[in-house]
């Protein structure tokens, strides 16, 4: 395969190609177990320490903004890999002229989702740009959380027939924001955008069974499955009647012509989970929203990930081929 | 005094105004005794954390580039904050079109900085925009380091007559980089940027009487002196003729008419430590770096940073006033 000498959108965006950007430009040499692991956190000893930058656009979009995804963003990365949220690294880059009010507004934002989220920011950073080289503002958080002793989220540990299961309606994020964008639409969709510390924490401290976590955001659930299938060479199969989708997403889709397993959620989880754990998990997931579904199985039989569909076909599901919606995040 | 409307370049820059707008916007919202310290990182417990964004503008500059600074820029922030640095997180966001080249050139550069440095780069983000929605790339990182035990960078703990210290001659990132932008002059400066990992850390263990430590970022040690002022409520007295400076940086510096105690050092550090300790604390100093010097002291007397001419004379060091060198790291 020849290699483009430029950068793509598509490199970014939860694509095969961002997957092996990520690979052959800094796994390649950055070498080492926590990274090579490509979780959504890296664990290290009794803490899990994850990353995230955010460049959505519009900055604001239907019940969020760039501020609180900012936090949520990280914190449910820790949170899918056992991590409990303790402390936030936040370093702004906004563009001369920003406008003060706006800054502020995603302060406040940030304040709220720390709060609710319960987590500390610790330090930060603030650095501005010419007018024009940069778009208005980007946000890059780390964050530290302490682990759900003997518990880590590893592809390696998923196996034959383990379940998957997701805690809600997929696409609510990536859909909130593509309208928001483009304005061609009457109707508003809110975003998931949420902190999945209260959901996930009590998951990994009481079922041992739990395999892997990941939040589908860039690429969406496409790109989860299939990373979960290319990390452990395994089998994916998931039935289209299962995956839970609110009602006005999936009109909103319809209208588009775009596919909601390509588009991110941004208060959502996958769960891989022994079979025999996955009925009581799910009763306990239901509690906090009804829709979460298991919505299907690791199977050895295959390399790839398969949709059943309702009228009993199948289909491959790959990465997105096209690009999506850049910047969704 | 009006708050403008639109945020400026200055309250980027390590200007008074860049000071200020951390405080009311950041600081009055996340108000938290770790983030309240304004340290260059936070100490949680055992551990230390940091974070910088980098925007430097260009990206490729005399002996250097934004994939070092980004890691000995965080490297750097542990070890003044006596954390001995352990684990990175990198988040790069590139523009469209960004060539493949650059971006393997500047992984190599941060995979040598960080074995360097000995960190590990443990997480990671990567992000595309659209082409004019970024300057290139921006880099963030964030960073874990232990703290030395018993150890702490406070402004509380500075008081009168402690000595003030520079591990080497100042002002040379800073030039390199204006020079490298301008392209106006034959000759290059190099940057001082490297890892003050084994310089510094090893102060901290031997010598309990540091009080403080900064590196001379943005606004140079101007702004780090005027921000020990300020939190301190002491003066600062320091003396021109001991001030070092490269003979090269002190030629561009008056061709430029730029006052090199307003440009940012990569490689340094301002050493805050009980007078009785300074003279030993030195000589280990020289060792690594004869230009080492005692610029300097804190005086109860003043609330302003004074500069001591070499003819005798005194004029007060303020923040910079105007806009020095914008992205600079």
């Amino acid at each position: 395969m020849v290699v483009p000498e430029k950068i793509s959108l598509r490199e970014g965006e939860g694509t095969r190609s961002s997957y092996e950007l990520i690979r052959n430009v800094f796994l390649k040499r950055f070498s080492n177990p926590a990274l090579n692991e490509l979780s959504d956190a890296a664990a290290i000893g009794d803490l899990v320490f994850s990353c995230d930058s955010f460049t959505v656009d519009p900055i604001f979009f239907p019940s969020s903004d760039i501020g609180k995804l900012s936090i949520y963003g990280t914190v449910n990365d820790l949170c899918v890999s056992a991590g409990e949220p303790l402390y936030i690294s936040l370093a702004v880059i906004v563009e001369e002229g920003f406008g003060r009010g706006d800054l502020e507004r995603i302060a406040d934002s940030i304040k709220a989702a720390a709060r609710d989220s319960g987590v500390t920011i610790v330090t930060g950073d603030f650095k501005v740009v010419e007018k024009g080289k940069a778009d208005k503002i980007f946000i890059s958080t780390s964050g530290i959380g302490t682990r759900v002793p003997r518990r880590s989220s590893a592809g390696s540990k998923i196996t034959h027939n383990d379940s998957i299961i997701v805690t809600g309606p997929i696409a609510e994020h990536g859909i909130s924001v593509m309208l928001a964008r483009k304005k061609i639409f009457e109707f508003k969709i809110t975003s998931d955008c949420q902190s999945l510390r209260s959901t996930l924490i009590p998951l990994w401290k009481r079922f041992s069974a739990i395999r892997f976590m990941r939040d589908p955001t860039r690429g969406g659930i496409a790109a989860s499955l299939n990373e979960i299938s290319l990390s452990t060479g395994l089998g994916v199969r998931i039935y289209e009647e299962k995956v839970p989708l609110r009602k006005d997403v999936n009109a909103a889709c319809e209208i588009l012509g775009i596919d909601p397993y390509y588009l991110a959620s941004e208060g959502r989880a996958l769960i891989v989970v022994g079979r025999n754990d996955a009925t009581t998990l799910l009763r306990v997931l239901r509690a906090k929203n009804p829709r979460a579904a298991i919505i299907g199985e690791i199977d050895k039989h295959s390399n790839a990930v398969t949709v059943v569909t309702r009228s009993g076909g199948e289909r491959i599901l790959d990465f997105s081929r096209a690009l999506n919606v850049p910047r969704i995040c």
